[in-house]
């Protein structure tokens, strides 16, 4: 099929080049000339044979909102946008809105994969009416994995954003879990190799996946994670999943443990230890630490409280 | 090689069987006689050829205290002891000691693999000297699955089970983190389809896992798992870990999140929701649903507190 | 001064006459003419001297969204819009515009004190301008408690609200606190009488509060709380304090705790936990009860997963 | 009534002091002897007369095992050890049947008070036989606040450091409550002064407290807590606390959640998150920040996961 492709940064590029190997005939826009295909995101309209089909793979919010917003004036009848960017899923029905104005119709489509979706496929989920997917199958079935997974039509529009969402939010949390147990084993001393042990589980445990996979990589890379600070974004999801899970009442303790140790990670000082420490100060006599490069001594602490 | 088994259970049956098709001699002891090999321990230990091996695969607590006991007594310098059950670490020391007193060497082997080890093979993690470890090497490359993973020899007595401790409470979290998924997706009205979701996800996603396999294999079995109810055991590990952790200052909410889920699908009431309730009744007026069965409306919140 | 009051419920009515009883004069409507003063929102308007001060008391969402929009239309320049409930404190920048139009201020007051206010007083958290404020203030010095404390200008529209809520997302935290030591006392059996445990912690303790003495009155009249379901609901503050502090990547583990357990308080059935029932069950054989009233025994779980 | 006094550290001190103005004889000795009335524990012992009242107030673990073992020695029946320390309740049940071998009686008592007690008086949560109990009532009845409240008789040995230790439990997560509400007004630009939000709901509010008292004390002390690390230690307590729950098969999220936060709080680097970075790396190409000092730019994260 042809394809218009909106965004041609480190997913956008890789997705292009899949599709392309699949035969397909990509027309990609980006702001930077070098990887463009053409010069403006009319040319890239013009340039596709109706019913056209755009995929558009820019940042979540204001870029993917202006995308939009000028495809429906570029589109018409019977053509459809792919919204397979990061969007919060309550964004797709805005932007579902927005180019039935138009005619066009909309489907949004959660991506997950990273770096090796390449090679490896990426999955897929999407939202929209079975006619508006129809259309866009074709780029489906190049970009999925080859195996009898990874691609689904999730529902309706949102559905798919919403189950990317919800992989997200899992996927924090599986996260956590690995690294909560990586932290146990390198803090007590009982295991001669922690990377070894982690590499036994690949096979026959029942924990075994691919992030375990990664995690052995990544150790293998560099004993310890010396190197690493423990440090790490967020990038919208997990916070819109557990937002998600209040607004419906679904207990989330596991999801929500793994944000918020996100976010402590990000900290240089904590305003609600501070608390803690000064409450302690006022009743017990605790010591507690200036601020400042500590430049003495913290009092063992012994007194009942 | 030979040796000896203590325990045919549902694992050590198995774990027989896979030791036998490997082309290993094994004599196995059970108080069932009817899949007992000979009438008692002493037998067991009289049939092996030394240095003798005898692998224990009993309930973790007494019957393993006692049966390690046991062979202290019928086994001699030179001979090993390996505890395959679900043992805490912390009684790996003792049992060593117990066994050093004899002269007979002692290793710890956690065993991961459930009911589908027999086929697949079970992932180990050993702790020992390494001259224990050589004693019951070929055993292990038996029961192992055949990939390169699945085997570590973690550390001394002790670091195989607390590997295999500390690896069920990443289990538990786990699948926690996939549960709290599975609920907010079955709550909120946005996929067709949740089964079909979870199974796309099987391939090309980040969290792609033998767990997620079984989720789906469950969902398969009993669609949107209606027939099972909301209650999950625990079988120690899981406890263990988190003790472990605040033991050692290790912050592990995912994990415990997982745990204390369990505790509350055990509960018919929940004391503390009660104290919850009986407070916003004292201070709001909040109306508080009797423990007998509601006959009756519960009021709307409607006032500030 | 002269106030109108809109909303004569529990707590509107009590706030009636605690304003009466300082020497106020207030006119109070209602949608209930049982209660109400006047017919008409717009004869309340018509009584009172300019400038004129309204304060509503309704149910946040539409009901103040209604009453603030209806108010608009009939006060004018120099009035004072004062919205006492539990508005989320985004609503009150919309108010504040709408008002505006019509030359109208907007003040945002967080009320706190149930139904001890009447007696004891209202503390007050308010958001406004200085000049908005001032207008309102001898109805705020009748309101709060007697003491030097229970009244603060927080800022500027919205920070009332807006202290309102944390102050609530607190509240949720501290009952949970309470609640579990509750649930640990009387589940070990160590302690004789767990309500003479806690009335001793009224005095000299470092836990002593007023929500430790409402927890005594609770147990003073419900002997182990047995007349009382753990159930427990939640008025959208709890909530809105956990989302806040996601937005602002605020870690809000307890408060969040304390929200989880009141969701899971109120399901008759866990889907999560159906889930990790399901997994447990597919890899390890667990017995899985079933979801119809228990009629076999759950097999103990002794197999190594 | 006489009274002998073991260790006259920060609490012990006081303890003496507030026991002389109620008018008892109390003979102290210290490791110390610049504190010491005597000179070694057995003049202590020799100065009391029959039946004699030992109270021990020094470190928990071996500092109280070897004054109880030292007691036991010097003490003979009908005379009665009273452990005011910080012990674990599961040590108490040794004390006592150490000091039973000499038909010697034990009481276990829990203290909170802190630096307060001197002046304000010494919550007291005792655990001990009727009879034992009795013979230590004139000193709780002096130690204890002056009130109604703050002793009582828990139950059983072991009942008083038990309730002790839950008191401690839910003080952690109380703390912990607040400043997450603290984190919160500081981090969003809504409220004008923290302090005065703080200080109005000292009075009138559901969350009035002791904790809460304090917490405002420290703010006035030093405006904003720029002065204090976000550093607290724990003393065990909170970690006895949620062990005891994990036993028990006891929900304790909010609990846990504390203990953890005081984890975090002391960790330099968090080996848990530099493995969930070093996950985001390995599958989302995610920058990860060198552990060294930062040398550079963080890429934003905008890729799909």
């Amino acid at each position: 099929m042809d394809i218009g492709l909106v965004g041609l940064g480190k997913m956008g590029g890789n997705m292009r080049e899949r599709l392309r190997r699949a035969g397909h005939t990509v027309v990609g826009y980006d702001r930077n000339p070098e990887v463009s295909d053409v010069d403006s995101l009319a040319d890239l309209v013009e340039a596709l044979p109706s019913p056209k089909v755009v995929w558009v793979m820019v940042p979540a919010g204001d870029p993917t909102r202006e995308t939009v917003a000028a495809l429906r004036d570029l589109l018409g009848e019977g053509d459809v946008v792919v919204d397979g960017g990061n969007s919060r899923w309550t964004d797709d029905l805005e932007h579902a809105e927005t180019l039935a104005e138009g005619g066009v119709g909309f489907v949004d489509c959660g991506v997950s994969g990273g770096v090796w979706g390449l090679e490896n496929g990426y999955a897929l989920m999407a939202g929209g009416s079975a006619e508006d997917v129809a259309k866009v199958q074709p780029a489906f079935d190049a970009l999925k994995p080859e195996g009898e997974f990874g691609w689904v039509h999730a529902g309706r529009v949102g559905a798919g954003h919403f189950s990317k969402m919800v992989h997200n939010g899992i996927e924090y949390a599986l996260m956590q879990s690995y690294a909560e147990g990586f932290e146990l084993l390198e803090k007590v001393d009982m295991v001669d190799n922690v990377t070894e042990v982690f590499r036994s589980w690949r096979e026959g445990t029942v924990i075994r996946s691919w992030l375990l996979d990664l995690l052995v990589a990544a150790l293998d890379d560099d004993e310890g994670l010396a190197g690493i600070r423990g440090y790490a974004d967020d990038s919208g999801e997990g916070r819109w999943t557990v937002e998600a899970a209040i607004e419906n009442a679904v207990p989330a303790p596991a999801i929500s443990a793994a944000l918020f140790a996100r976010f402590v990670s990000r900290q240089d000082e904590s305003p609600a230890m501070k608390a803690v420490a000064a409450m302690r100060n006022q009743f017990g006599g605790h010591a507690v630490q200036a601020s400042a490069p500590p430049g003495g001594d913290v009092g063992e602490d012994s007194a009942p409280s």
